[in-house]
């Protein structure tokens, strides 16, 4: 069994360049010489490489939108088959989304995008896989598709796995530990939103309280930003507790047009005001909900 | 009723530099005239002032460390009784920190920091409120303390309250919405003791599940970061889920020596193998909890 190496390498730095797949090898950044995505459904994916790469594929140096791997013929690159959640690499990188874990990421030439090297491979940092979702590629299948984000340089950490079994780690002098980031800022919907429903969970009825101010959560059923583009109005918003959020974003539930959840019991409530727009139910069905 | 104004106000910009309080006023950036916090406990704090405030105030120019009203004496300055949450302005600050609404901040040539100006006051952004706590300051009194972090500027909104009622928005062109920010990045020991648990809740035993791969979050019991300096270690890590890590960390519940919770019925589940030390949850019962 391989042995992955999380976080960073010691001795190199992100700009540093490397001729080919065998040289990355060998200085220990990405062990498989063909595969993309470095790594194992136990343990998570610990690198990937970026290069020519699934066409939509995007990247602006501190966010990389990434696609799995399998469903498409080598020779032609053309998807002949569905990818699946479950192949190796990107149920590692579904690991290493849901447990935190650093990605290295490596641009190699054929990586479009002005942040790779004019020939080889030049090691970019380490990034956190903070999405996952999936689309109908133009050849008419599903591809599994992630996005990641590059951590500040202080939160860099090295976890090293032995035998697949435990990590271990070898932080830097001047790290600054972070797990989870939480930070609020609403909207006016989001808050319209949660004052509609009293800061009460619409799935659980949940409110978490303190001094009798109530904190809930405005969740996007189609989610903001690129490639989704949901909107942030009330026919896409709902009112939820921090752990409905979680699951609705990561796609472990979803609900059928009559708002019975799918995945999970239960159901969302809805007041007659509150005019949820079916095609970002659909949406969400069909891109975010993978536990199926 | 003051009607507050939330976000921006039209026609100014950050740096703008004003003579005095009436200036701020007339401006519509600050409506009271000497007290630090504008807003009430119903709809939030709308704006603060940072004007040689308590010793220990800190500010890096994009995180503020601020302290409520109450308790001392205006003129040798020094607490003479405890501070409280309940106080309009204290109030008011949790309003806007549990509902994510933005506050403005102003720096007056009191308050010493290279952000303040020589003379007057100087408007310096949107902020957010991210934490609260509660010390015990010099003089032997509760002190009510805030942190709040500047919000990039393609966030910034104006809401606008009618009468203290309902809120409407201007948004510039540019704005991105963002409502809740959560990236995980987990150090060795958080995962450690997330694996411990099976990425289970120690209090509530809720798992949340994605394709099999388990998602919960690693809390510190007492605060990482200044002015708590919670180490991240076994003896102060718990794995929680996402509704009891807000609680924790927003002080809605804490727990006894023997695990028993506090303002919330149960008990943490706490595995014989995982030492937690008392001083940490004595810290969090003096510090954060505040549902008392």
């Amino acid at each position: 069994m391989a042995k992955y190496t999380f976080g960073e390498i010691q001795g190199i730095r992100e700009g540093d360049y490397f001729e080919n797949r065998q040289a990355l090898r060998a200085a220990g950044i990405h062990l498989a010489t063909q595969a993309g995505i470095d790594g194992n459904k136990q343990v998570g994916a610990s690198s990937i490489i970026l290069n020519g790469g699934y066409v939509d594929d995007y990247d602006n140096g501190n966010e990389v939108l990434y696609t799995g791997h399998g469903g498409n013929d080598p020779n032609s690159k053309r998807q002949t088959s569905n990818q699946s959640w479950e192949a190796r690499g990107n149920k590692a990188l579904i690991v290493s989304e849901m447990h935190g874990l650093p990605v290295r990421v490596t641009r190699g030439a054929e990586h479009k995008s002005p942040y790779s090297p004019k020939k080889g491979y030049k090691y970019g940092g380490l990034f956190t896989v903070i999405d996952h979702f999936e689309e109908v590629g133009k050849d008419g299948f599903l591809i599994c598709r992630y996005r990641l984000v590059k951590q500040p340089a202080e939160n860099n950490t090295q976890l090293e796995d032995e035998q697949g079994a435990y990590n271990t780690v070898v932080e830097p002098a001047k790290r600054v530990p972070a797990t989870v980031l939480r930070i609020v800022r609403d909207t006016k919907i989001s808050r319209f939103i949660k004052e509609m429903y009293e800061y009460k969970c619409q799935v659980c009825d949940t409110r978490i309280d303190v001094l009798g101010v109530g904190y809930a959560e405005a969740a996007h059923i189609k989610p903001l930003g690129s490639p989704h583009n949901g909107s942030d109005s009330g026919d896409n918003v709902i009112c939820l507790c921090p752990n409905h959020h979680v699951m609705l974003d990561k796609g472990a539930f979803s609900f059928d047009d009559d708002f019975n959840c799918i995945g999970i019991p239960g159901k969302l409530v809805v007041k007659d005001a509150h005019k949820i727009l079916p095609a970002n139910l659909s949406y969400h069905r069909e891109c975010i909900f993978i536990n199926k």
